[in-house]
């Protein structure tokens, strides 16, 4: 009977997957993507009925796109891919250097998910699949033989928006017996993420787990808010039932309002340094901009700031009205303040092609005018995550020491 | 400058969207799934140079499939979108029952997520859209106002396999400030998930903070393994790299052998109940099938049994052996030791179309002829999701009453 149980097992498997039309467990045996040893890529899709299939990834030269009065934006590159036999499509890439790398395939114009790749990235709203490129680099992205710290998702109350929220929360390897206090870096996403996003598209969990295990990042908490206000959650962890994401990101000061409600539920529910110095706040793009202004409106509750391709002094109405307008007035006297009472790293990072290079700049002329110390990270390319996951690696190098 | 580098925000959205084809954030605004206020839900996809878009689901009748020797097998059935204007294809449901429900769109045969439905679950390496019909069912699946318990991901060690493992384990609201002891309902997944099926397609935390709220189940610890014993864990959480999940599920003793250390973890990280009234397990298929030898093989130690559309006495070598051959053998004379010993709860869930309705059968057979007490759900519907949300529901009121 077992025999024959299992049996029935695989042949409803197989139909189950041969429903599906392609897929991991069965079905065509297409290897997508498949790394070779040189670190050429090549990427296989199965679309007999397609006229035109590309890939579109960041591994790719980006594009450029003109838009009259803004300027140039730089998008991920595209690629065809040529037919084979069995209706098997393929690209070859040259040779990649290490790195974390999503893409898309896009058939006859529609984006489809590589039915072959089980990793899948979020972003913006959009799914991606990913794969990794061996090295010194994306080593860091991977899950290695190391303690390995809780990720957990925990929900608060906050007061100031009078509604419960998720967060997710890293605690390092050995905090659940270790009995001791720990600092906390509050990491923030950009527009369009949600509390998932560090985790999934930006590798912190792996990032923090090996920085901290090779001793070059001091064990440390990682709280990861959810930067829309007018939400409780990632979609479909809310009580707001099948909410688009339309609207998300908040530049309504609600997000600094609360975030005292946030530091207050941290530092009750962990085991925290509940001091300037064991405080860090960070975050990329919107989150950036989070991190400028909740660092300049909490004095003296961060003792390193890191701006990632920050979002700086953008105003937007969610909606809800500005419920504290006096968080984003007179920032230039609340940057003297900062400095003034001290602050031990004011860390700015951006990309050389970044659409948000010139107000960083700005801010840097501004810093360098009054001459008030900070650490400038320039890396290549533009907005995008390779570089995020970049800023957080040497960021949390230079934090708690 | 405030308005200025929002626009630019704004512009950088746009194309970043554009180019994604058709985006939840931007783009075309088109409204899928639309659920209308008599239940009945109109899918959109815009698709101007598609031939044929179907949509998949298990809100459509079932199609049957014949599978000579074998039987017939229940899949999702299919239904064509009709073209409108602009490309924008069509198809519009009857009157649907309150559930959660998923689909996907089969475009010129390939399977194509939703690109305006944020809401995506993950089973056996498919990827589908889902949407909630509201109601007395599907509200127990939804995010309500009430305490929310935490989540977490945690890696154990398991000597018995050498190798660190990640599970995910939820803990009920008021855990952290409690001191209570709680006890543990060990919650297994089905050939092809991993340790975040029950929580993302399961809906267990949701199903758990509502039962609870409601006084309708008693706090409990949920703790979801990975029980394929060949991987650490799910996807990308591994350190295997960019493995596939081929192979996957574990027929071989290993997951049942290293149970004993997933028990010990947990007694050791949680404060638990350690004792048979404290300890529950139960999955699903495969799940179903470890759960029973685990419960037939650990003697006194679970005081409550549920298998949910279980894959009985199946074997299947996955390359390591059988490191604990014991374990598969003289079922029958541990089924008299396990009814012996005393038990609180036996259940037996299984759909009445379900492939393995054959096998349960022997078992209740075997049980009834021996005077053996147990609970038996029987349930419309196949070897499906559905059902063991359903099951799960019912058999976490039953328990550590």
């Amino acid at each position: 009977m077992r025999k024959t149980i299992l049996t029935l097992f695989a042949a409803f498997s197989a139909v189950a997957f041969c429903m599906a039309q392609q897929s991991l467990s069965g079905g065509s045996q297409i290897m997508s993507p498949e790394i070779h040893p040189d670190n050429t890529v090549t990427f296989r899709f199965q679309a007999p009925k397609a006229i035109r299939v590309q890939v579109t990834g960041d591994f790719l030269p980006p594009s450029k796109i003109e838009i009259p009065n803004y300027g140039t934006f730089e998008m991920p590159g595209m690629a065809d891919l040529q037919e084979g036999a069995g209706g098997i499509w393929e690209f070859k890439t040259g040779v990649l250097e290490s790195e974390l790398y999503n893409y898309s395939f896009i058939v006859d114009g529609l984006s489809v998910k590589d039915p072959n790749n089980a990793y899948i990235q979020r972003d913006i709203s959009n799914l991606m699949n990913y794969f990794i490129i061996p090295g010194e680099r994306a080593d860091n992205y991977q899950v290695k033989d190391v303690p390995h710290g809780t990720v957990s998702r925990v929900w608060y109350h906050s007061d100031v928006l009078g509604k419960d929220r998720r967060m997710a929360v890293y605690t390092p390897a050995g905090y659940e017996t270790s009995g001791k206090k720990y600092p906390v870096l509050y990491l923030l996403h950009g527009m369009g993420g949600d509390e998932e996003a560090w985790l999934c598209t930006g590798r912190a969990a792996q990032i923090l787990d090996n920085l901290i295990a090779s001793g070059k990042a001091t064990p440390m908490i990682v709280v990861m808010t959810n930067g829309n206000t007018l939400h409780q959650s990632a979609p479909g962890e809310s009580g707001e039932g099948m909410y688009k994401p339309y609207n998300c990101g908040s530049f309504d000061t609600s997000f600094e309002a609360h975030f005292k409600d946030v530091i207050s539920f941290v530092d009750n529910r962990y085991r925290t340094i509940r001091k300037q110095s064991g405080r860090a706040i960070a975050g990329l793009s919107m989150g950036g901009g989070h991190s400028y202004n909740i660092s300049l409106n909490y004095p003296k509750t961060f003792d390193y700031v890191g701006l990632f391709s920050a979002g700086l002094n953008i105003v937007r109405d969610n909606g809800m009205g500005q419920i504290a307008p006096e968080m984003y007035e007179n920032l230039d006297s609340k940057i003297d303040r900062l400095f003034k009472n001290g602050i031990s790293l004011y860390y700015i990072a951006i990309g050389e092609s970044d659409f948000l290079y010139d107000s960083n700049k700005e801010l840097r002329e501004k810093l360098d005018a009054k001459g008030y110390p900070y650490t400038y990270l320039e890396t290549p390319g533009g907005h995008i995550w390779r570089n995020w996951r970049i800023y957080l690696e040497d960021f949390a190098q230079r934090i708690f020491k």
